[in-house]
C-alpha cells in the first residue's frame, strides 16, 4: 500500500512528494522501522517522534516539525491509526457453525445449529446455548448452564454447573465460572464446608481475563452485570453483585458478598473486603486495600484506604518527616539553652 | 412448600394466619422476592429485614418488631437457614463409577472399580487411584500420581507427575499441583535451571481453589497437611510446608521453604518471603507482607507486616501529623518571638 | 548406596568407620530422617544440623564439631548435595516422538517429525513445530502459532493464534499466552473493544510459570526476551516488553505498554504501571507499586515506591512517631510554663 492510498483511507493529507512511499504495516513510533507507518498523538512522545525508523507518521493537523519520515496530517492520528490497523489487521479465525467430531456433547444439551463447538469440548446434560456462540477448543460447560446468543468462549474456558451466562459475553482461556465459593464453619475443630449451592449469573456484553476466577454463591447468585469488563487473574467471591459497566484490572481481589456499583474503576492489584458497598464511579486506585464502604464517586488509594487527598496530604507528610525530626531537635535545644524552661 | 411445612422443618414457630403462605426458595433479604423466605440473625441487617421483598423471614425468639413478611421464630435463624437451603438445594450432580469412554487411562494405571473417569480426562502409566474418587472432565494425572479416596476432583485439574493426593480431598478447576519451583542459578550471565525433583504431598481433608498453584519440591516435598483449606488463585512455592487446618485466603503468595503452623490463618493478597516459620495460629492480615518468623497466634497488619498493635498505633500516629506539623510551627513562632530563645 | 560410594560421588572425605552406612537418598536437614543424608552449608542452620536424625551430613572442610550423623567433608556441600540429588533423582518421563492418537493437529500444520504430542492436544490450521519440541497433553496451539526446537510445554498450556515461541522454552501447565490485551474506549456511557490484533513472542531459553497470563498486543507484540524466568500466576498486559534474563516472581503485574531491562528483578507481588521504562538491572522488592520510571541499578520498595534508602529511612521515622509526639508534649507543656513565651 502506498502513502497516497492510506492518506486516502484517513482522510488525510500528504504530501506529493512522497505519495509513492510503500507501506507495509502500523507499528509505534518505538518498535516501527523501515516501511512502517506510526501515529504521534500526544507532545510527551515527541522524543520518540524524533527518534523512530518509521517510514511515515501520522500527525495533527498543525504539525510543522521537519522530521524524517513523512508526515500525514490527519484531525485525529489516534483515531486514524486505528483505520490503518483494521485495514492491516489478520485475517481473523473463522468459526463456522458445527460441532466438532471430537466434542462430546450430551444428547439433553440444546445447542443451536448456528453454534461453533470446537475440538475437545465437553457440553453436559441439560445444557442451553444460543445463536451464533463459540465454544473455543477444550471448553467444558457443566450440567443445565445456559450460554446466550454471540457469546465467545476461547479455548479451555470452565463454565460450572447451572451458571447463566448472557448474551455477547467473551470469556478468556482458563478463566473459572462458577467454583465453589470458599466458606467454611469450625466444629470441634475442623473445617467444615458450606454447602455453596448457588450460581454465577453473568449478563450481556461482559468480558472476562483469562484465568480469572468467579465462585458461584452460597445461594442466590454472584452477579456479573451488564457490560462490566474485567481483566486477567482476578478472584470474585461467592454473592459478590458488581454492577453494569464497570472495569476491573488484573488481580484484583473481591471478598464474598460485597456489592459494587456502575462504572466503578477497580485498578491493579485492589483487594476488597467482603460485605462492603462501593457507590457507583468510585475508583479504588492500584494495590488499594479498601475495608469500608465507598460514596458514589469517592477515590481511593492506599492500604488501608484513605480518601485520595488524605493520602496524598499523609504521603507528602511522611516525605518530610526527617525535617520534622531536625525541627523539633533545634527547639529542644533552645530550649535547654533557656534560662528559664523547665525541659 | 408452605410455612407450616417450613415451620416444622426447623422446629419453629409460625402464626396460624401465614401457615398456609407458599414459599419456592431461600434468598437474601437483599435479593429476597415474592414467594421467597429469607432470615435474619444479626441486628445490622435490620435496615435490609424492613426493606425486604421476601414472603417470609426466620428470626430469633424474642423477635417482637412488625415486618411486612411472615415471621418464623426460630431458636438460631443461620442454622434454620441453612436446612432450608439444604431442602431447597438443586439436585447434585452425579458421578457414577466408571471410565468415559473418552478419557484416556494407562493399562498400567490402578483405578478402583468405583472411581468416576471424566469425559477427557488422561491417566497416564503408574497412576493409583483409591475408591470413589471423582476424577472430573479433562483433569490431567501425571505419571505415578497416586490419589486417595473419596478424592473430588473438578474439571479441568492437573496433578503433575509423582504427587500424592490424600483422602477426601478437593481440587478445583484449573488448580495446577506439582508444577516445577522457580529456582536458577546465575552462571556466566545466564540462569540455569535448578532441577526440582521432588514432589507435592497433601494430606487428608485438603480443599485447593481454582487456578491455584502449588509447586513441587526441589527435592523432597512441598506438604499441604490434613484439613487445610486454600482458595483460588494462592501460590505455594516448591518446599513450603503447610500444617493443619490452617485458612489460606485468595491470592496469598507463599515462597519457598516457609513453614506455617496449624490453624494459621493467611487473609487475601497476602505475601510471605521465603524460608521463615509461622507459628500456629498466628493470622496475616489481608495485604500484609511478612518477611520475618511469627510466635504462635501473633497477629500482624501490614506491608511490612507489624504486630497488629503497633500497627495500629502508628497509623493513627500518621493520620494526626498533619496537626503535629501544626503543633511544631506553633512552638518554633513562640520560640522566634521569646526575647532570650536562640533559635 | 554406601557412604563411601557417595564419599566417590562428590569426591569428599568419610572417616572409615562409617564408609559402610547405608543411605536410602537426599533429604533436607529438617526432614531428613534415617537412612538420609543432609548438607550444611550455612552457619545458620547450625541448630537444624544439631537436632537432624539424618544419617549423615555434608560438611565444608574444616568443620570439625562432633555431631550425631556421619560426616563427610567437602569443597562446596551445596553443590556436593546437588550430585547427590541429580544421583537419586527419580528417572525422567520420557516424551517419544510422535503423536498420541486421540490429538488432533490440522493437516496444514508442520510438525517435525522429532516432535511429542500428547494426547488431547489441539494444534490447529498453520502451525509450526520445531525438532524436538514436547507439546503436553491437552495443550492448546492456536492457528499460525510458531513453536521452536526443543520447547517444552507442559499438560494444558494455551497458545494462542499466531504468537511466536523461541527455542528451548517452557511452559508450565495452565499458562495463557496470546489472550485479548485489556482495552476499551468509553462510547455513549459502553466499554467498546479496542481490537487486539498483534501477537505474543517469546524469545529463547524464557520459562514461564504455572497459570501465568500474557496477553498479545494491540498492534505489534509483547514481548518476552531471552533468557527471562517468569514464576507462577504473573500477569503481563500487552505491548510489554521484558529485556533478556530478568526474572518476575510470582504473582507480578505489569501494565500496558511497559518497558523493562534486561537483568531485572521484580519480586513476588509487584505492581508496575502502564507505560514507564525500567533500567537493566534494577530491583523492584515484593508488594512494590512502582509508576516511574528506573534507572539501571535502582532498588525501589513500598507502594508507592521509594528508593531503598529513603524507603527503610522513612520507615525508621515512622517507626519512632510515638517518641516524637512525646517530645513535642513535653516542649510545650514547657512553653507553657515558661513566663514570657506566647504560646
Amino acid at each position: 500500500m502506498i502513502l497516497r492510498e492510506i492518506a486516502d483511507l484517513v482522510s488525510g493529507h500528504v504530501d506529493s512528494l512522497h505519495e509513492s512511499v510503500e507501506i507495509h504495516g502500523p507499528a509505534s513510533l518505538v518498535e516501527a522501522g523501515a516501511g512502517d507507518i506510526a501515529f504521534f498523538g500526544n507532545a510527551k512522545y515527541l522524543p520518540a517522534l524524533r527518534a523512530t525508523q518509521a517510514s511515515a507518521v501520522l500527525v495533527p493537523h498543525g504539525f510543522t516539525e521537519e522530521i524524517k519520515p513523512a508526515r500525514i496530517w490527519v484531525e485525529n492520528p489516534a483515531e486514524a491509526f486505528a483505520k490503518i490497523l483494521a485495514r492491516f489487521a489478520p485475517e481473523p479465525i473463522v468459526h463456522p457453525p458445527g460441532i466438532h467430531p471430537s466434542a462430546i456433547v450430551a444428547p439433553s444439551a440444546q445447542v443451536d445449529p448456528t453454534v461453533h463447538v470446537g475440538p475437545g469440548a465437553i457440553i453436559e446434560a441439560g445444557v442451553k446455548i444460543g445463536a451464533r456462540t463459540v465454544v473455543g477448543a477444550q471448553c467444558y460447560i457443566g450440567h443445565h448452564a445456559t450460554l446466550g446468543d454471540d457469546d465467545f468462549l476461547h479455548p479451555r474456558v470452565t463454565v460450572r454447573e447451572r451458571c447463566k451466562i448472557g448474551h455477547r459475553v467473551q470469556l478468556h482461556s482458563g478463566a473459572v465460572i462458577g467454583a465453589d465459593g470458599f466458606g467454611y464453619e469450625l466444629k470441634d475443630g475442623r473445617h467444615v464446608k458450606i454447602p455453596q449451592t448457588g450460581i454465577v449469573q453473568i449478563d450481556d456484553d461482559v468480558e472476562i481475563g483469562a484465568n480469572t476466577t468467579i465462585d458461584r454463591a452460597r445461594f442466590g447468585r454472584t452477579w456479573i452485570q451488564q457490560g462490566t469488563k474485567i481483566d486477567n487473574l482476578v478472584q470474585i467471591a461467592h454473592n459478590v453483585r458488581v454492577g453494569a459497566n464497570t472495569i476491573i484490572c488484573s488481580q484484583v481481589g473481591i471478598s464474598g458478598s460485597t456489592r459494587i456499583g456502575s462504572y466503578v474503576t477497580l485498578a491493579g492489584q485492589a483487594g476488597i473486603v467482603g460485605h462492603i458497598e462501593i457507590g457507583d464511579q468510585a475508583i479504588v486506585a492500584a494495590q488499594c486495600g479498601l475495608s469500608r464502604n465507598l460514596k458514589s464517586g469517592e477515590i481511593v488509594c492506599g492500604s488501608p484506604a484513605r480518601e485520595i487527598q488524605t493520602w496524598k496530604e499523609q504521603a507528602a507528610q511522611v516525605n518530610r518527616l526527617g525535617k520534622l525530626y531536625d525541627r523539633v531537635k533545634k527547639l529542644e535545644e533552645a530550649a535547654k539553652a533557656a534560662p528559664d524552661l523547665p525541659i
